[in-house]
């Protein structure tokens, strides 16, 4: 029989990856597109059609080997039905059908779901948190994305919108949120609120990445910065591991950059604020996959059929 | 076959409960005593012991019929092992192997557990949350106990210490909480706190019961104080609730007596603070058992070897 494979794209407000990924979980081939370069909801579907075919040609595969096609994807999904709700960061999506579509347009198994889901399935399996049964993952970006694994298992609660750590609130008469409500925890620790903070410290406009390099440099500045953004972290996480006696935490994205000053921070500040019986058995890790995690999650829902 | 009971305790700091409960979970003897009667941890012992044989030789019962013995403990428990690690407000309690104890002296399977994980069990299979995959119950009272059920089933976290709702912290620079952390919601919606507020809005001292005596004749300051009240609670619900995407909570304890006012501004705040698809999905119950919650989860651990 001949040897089978999975296609996974990972869809972000910037770019676009596809890539083929055998049952193993190791990526073959991959390409990266811009998302900003379809613009529309019907040109990007295309593009993902055009995308899959040509990895289909190009690596000299036929559609028999391939076991499915998986997307994660940045907004609200209904994975049973395979409908994205909307995208927060991309317009013209509202109720759509992209599972169907797809399966017709491509003659492929597809699977979809929201990307911090899939992230949380590929570092409970392969990453930081395997091993752990009760775990929450958590990406740091613009926005606060999360998922839950409960008894080693995705938990999506009712209609698969588990998982939002970053609208916890932790402040009655907080920051306002784009989510409309008042002082959760993204209105403290989101990419935007940071970068704010930061150029308020330095007097002076600041990315991320030279705040997080500032900081590994022992800039006191910046130390300060990430040790404020710790605190909120670690502030709402103590209430998470209160509530749910987790295993682990594992946390991803950009922010997490950071390093040793920002975990060290979280850590502090979640030993201050939470129980020692729930405080004192969590383990608080970096995420270890990377950019990759939402391609291998979307391999594992299609291999696992979830 | 002679027909099989069970025998359920629920310890709380002023009384002791104890009931004879058929397998239908109905209640067909019962006796309270009073907590504070028994001095040290060996006389409350050998009064469960003693009240346990009076229940079984009064209901000319033999030991072959009763299926065993549950006990619902106001504190932290170690329900694999049968364990008492300590309890907050009855003092002389570190660490007790109870289950192993009670076993030695009744010859009769015994199950522990914690008083609101019980209640929880109680709720979900016989009150308010029947029917409801994904929920959480709390209690109010002077501390503020809950439980969670994840996909039908009592959800427990690493060591049997997930729940504690009253330890979500509402506020970074908060009330100090008697965990040692900061602005707990216990710290704001327990007993003492709402009889404080009371007292300042009075400029008297009163008492729950008249509080919520108060509210029901409407009174406007007895409304503003429980209004106040489902404030912090329907806020910190508005997290739980973005976090697991619940199909319903269940509040119960003394408290939960100020019914529609309280009732209607927790519902008001989480509507005002959560996501709307997890607020518009997630159902806000009274408990449906009260005072006999304990009793009934005791008896359906039992009967269901939990």
């Amino acid at each position: 029989m001949a040897k089978k494979f999975i296609i996974c794209i990972d869809l972000g407000g910037t770019n676009l990856k596809v890539a083929l990924l055998d049952l193993n979980y190791k990526i073959k081939d991959r390409e990266i597109l811009s998302t900003r370069s379809f613009m529309e909801k019907d040109d990007l579907i295309q593009g993902i059609v055009h995308s899959v075919n040509r990895f289909i040609k190009y690596n000299a595969l036929s559609k028999a080997q391939i076991l499915g096609v998986g997307l994660g994807l940045p907004g609200p999904i209904d994975a049973k039905r395979g409908i994205v709700h909307f995208f927060p960061n991309i317009p013209g999506w509202k109720e759509v059908a992209l599972r169907d579509i797809l399966r017709k347009k491509l003659s492929l198994a597809v699977y979809l779901d929201n990307d911090a889901k899939l992230m949380t399935l590929a570092e409970h399996k392969l990453g930081a948190a395997k091993g752990y049964r009760n775990v929450l993952c958590m990406t740091l970006g613009t926005g606060i994305g999360g998922g839950i694994i409960i008894n080693n298992k995705l938990y999506r609660g009712f209609n698969n919108a588990a998982g939002e750590i970053g609208h916890l609130p932790i402040n009655e008469k907080g920051a306002p949120c784009n989510c409309g409500a008042l002082g959760c925890l993204e209105a403290y620790v989101g990419n935007q609120r940071i970068i704010k903070e930061a150029r308020k410290t330095f007097k002076r406009s600041i990315t991320l990445e030279e705040l997080s390099w500032l900081a590994i440099k022992r800039n006191r500045l910046a130390i300060a910065v990430w040790r404020k953004t710790g605190g909120h972290l670690g502030f709402a996480l103590a209430g998470v591991v209160n509530l749910l006696n987790l295993d682990a935490i594992v946390i991803g994205g950009g922010v997490a950059g950071a390093g040793n000053v920002l975990f060290e921070s979280i850590k502090q500040a979640l030993k201050d604020q939470a129980m020692s019986v729930q405080a004192g058995h969590v383990k608080i890790f970096k995420a270890k996959l990377g950019n990759e995690a939402g391609l291998i999650g979307a391999a594992i829902m299609v291999k696992e059929g979830l």
